[in-house]
């Protein structure tokens, strides 16, 4: 088999070893490399395999005993996977690090799951670590009766747990300047899906009692920035969630612990983490993260605010940046899509740059405001390919070209809240790059 | 809000604390039991929190800078959650640890998703720590042509991702000698819960050109003992799964890593870790696993082999062994129901041991041989009670008592397969504990 190569996976593999060059192990690259001689997937290609070989082979690991578990000690990857990994933007220059975020390595993400080891994260003023037995979270301002709760308090309620995307709002912001980010880590890694559980905050603002004049809701963070947004009450007594735990342990410390706000769909700047205040009002606060940050300019001069919704959009990740097409044959073309209006309807694949568009297949479970997976199998005849994916919702929102964006807002400086179809180019010689013209 | 206690929540707390006290943080414990004074959620109690003090509260960690992260080491737990973790058995005394497994602390599990680090393993002779560069599968027998695959190899094909639950199918199996497991970790901690993403092994039979006389397969480990187990070629050819990774990333080294098989709905001990031979056949092998071990004695003194499938259970993990009511008052009662052979249709709880059953609620989505979350709230009224769920899935067919297994099966010994409705007793002062006959 080992003459074998299918291109999707070894493009797998030589980002595997790009990962693996920046640990310095180039042997494993050279190795590697040295099985690039790919061919296309066919039955016959398999008798490459002898019969005998396959009888006599036996592994060291069968001939010793293995290590004793550490029940106790929190279960961690193999050595082996040391080059999964969150990763800071390789884009912007970050000249301190309390201001800063982390990318989920989203081309190494089998399943919708992101572990919460990986998850990607972004602070203002660096992690608290926050003893929940010391943490309370207060509900104030237009309410019948201030409220004051303990952690132990909240998860006295019934709680609920939801399977949601989070995406910050600045995803995919600086690849469209110009075409930096070489991987797909580095273009759309400020994406990640969890399993929330928590409690509807709309319980604890009917038990504190609303004002009938209520209609914008502050939710603070216990970060040393106060990280802060104005959100409609409408917002809140839907689906908002006080979340305390995410796939099915407490929230991770860059992750909100012990407490954060949840929004399914929107940006992930409005979950606040680290939450401790709740005050409710008749209008917003117009906070710099309002004003200077998280707004969209507009061709009329003026800048849209409080756009909170991450709208209907996809990437693909396999094949993407950094990694190597083996030659004409079969490949397996996968990727994320997702939407904050609702769930995923269909995702269109085009291997030749928006000329034609082929369905790819989704997998289920398809949910709500959650990533889901999509794949479509590919001849690449060889030759210069563009390939892109294109995804609609449930309320039949097409994800738009960075064209169709342009009609509406800006498209240059830094843009937030881009959902604009995004190309990887596959050169001759099997090489995919970052496509943004 | 702090003279206000939540049954449950403290139940947890006590739980927490319990778990505390294994590391000797009495202080803690001290602490927590001074809120032990608990009372009833009720809407006016909240009016304990003065808006004075709601207003003026500031949190410490607003006044000074966190953490900075470091993207590049993988995301771990907060500190203080270092109680949360797997625990070997505190009921059979294991006098050597090759041969040896670690529970999930279910009672600290909220959604349906279980963290890879917390996630169950049972292993026979250590975990082998293997370089995927260096694994291969072989697929040999009664096949028209042998085949050997690298783990490239593998994963040049179409995968498949699928919630399911994995269950040992020896969970809950010491229980029934005597209540000797305190707490649902000791006695239903054999059971977690992933997204698994692999190749269908039908594809690679396929390839392989099965003989028309094929009937059995065996799945063979690279592990010190090789741990082996025949299957029929049936559930091979419909839904088992070569897996290599668990919740969005490579399957952990104690569950399998790089590769290991995975039958949905079936017993653990079948899906056959560290993976690397599978052999076609016309009969079973009838191993140590399928004589000696794994097996159902029959009241005609046969013993029943290859009963894979982990048929219709549940279990209440809040409130459960080792947890404490805080006085009459509201409870939510949760837990888990799953079922080897669909989905969960319905979860019936008794809160007077079995006179009277009441609906649970579940929580969605409810998926084909998965976890799912049941919720039942519940009015203390102090004294004795006996508290226990039931489940009924998608083939109609009911959890069994145990009277029901007896009149099947023995129940004494070492009893596989057990998914007896379980109770848990709550004592006149709310202590919680496993009320087994």
């Amino acid at each position: 088999m080992t003459h074998l190569v299918h291109p999707v996976s070894k493009g797998i593999c030589s980002q595997y070893d790009a990962d693996r060059l920046e640990s310095e192990q180039r042997r494993t690259f050279l190795r590697n490399s040295a099985l690039f001689t790919g061919a296309a997937l066919t039955a016959s290609a398999f008798s490459a395999a002898p019969a005998s070989a396959a009888k006599l082979a036996v592994s060291q690991s069968n001939k010793e005993m293995g290590r004793e578990i550490e029940p106790e000690a929190y279960g961690m990857p193999s050595k082996f996977e040391s080059h999964v990994k969150r990763r800071r933007t390789d884009v912007l220059k970050n000249k301190q690090h309390w201001s800063d975020w982390s990318m989920t390595p989203i081309h190494q993400q089998p399943g919708i799951v992101t572990p919460n080891g990986l998850f990607y994260e972004r602070h203002h003023a660096g992690t608290p670590d926050i003893n929940p037995d010391e943490h309370a979270l207060v509900i104030h301002g237009m309410v019948k009766q201030p409220l004051k709760f303990s952690m132990n308090d909240l998860m006295r309620y019934r709680a609920v747990s939801n399977f949601n995307f989070m995406e910050c709002s600045g995803n995919t912001l600086t690849d469209w300047q110009q075409a930096k980010a070489t991987t797909v880590q580095q273009s759309h890694g400020l994406l990640s899906c969890a399993q929330w559980t928590g409690v509807p905050v709309s319980t604890l603002l009917d038990e504190a009692g609303l004002d009938p004049a209520a209609k914008w809701v502050l939710f603070e963070g216990a970060d040393g920035s106060a990280h802060a947004r104005s959100v409609p009450i409408e917002k809140c007594m839907t689906d908002t969630v006080l979340a305390y735990a995410m796939n099915g342990e407490m929230l991770r410390p860059e992750n909100g612990y012990p407490l954060r706000a949840f929004m399914p769909g929107w940006e992930g700047n409005v979950c606040v983490k680290w939450l401790r205040r709740i005050k409710v009002s008749d209008k917003p606060w117009h906070l710099r993260s309002e004003t200077a940050r998280y707004t969209d300019p507009m061709p009329d001069g003026k800048w849209r605010q409080f756009s909170m919704i991450m709208e209907c959009k996809s990437v693909i990740t396999r094949p993407s940046g950094g990694m190597m097409l083996q030659g004409p044959g079969t490949y397996e073309i996968e990727g994320f899509a997702w939407s904050g209006n609702g769930s995923v309807k269909a995702v269109d694949v085009t291997t030749d740059g928006g000329v034609t568009w082929h369905q790819a297949d989704l997998e289920g479970p398809v949910l709500d405001r959650c990533l889901t997976r999509f794949r479509h199998t590919w001849e690449w005849k060889g030759g210069p390919a563009k390939i892109a994916s294109r995804a609609v919702d449930s309320t039949n929102y097409v994800q738009p070209t960075v064209a169709d964006i342009a009609k509406q807002r800006f498209t240059s400086g830094f843009v937030q809240h881009h959902n604009g179809i995004f190309p990887w180019s596959v050169s001759e010689n099997g090489e995919v790059k970052n496509a943004i013209a």
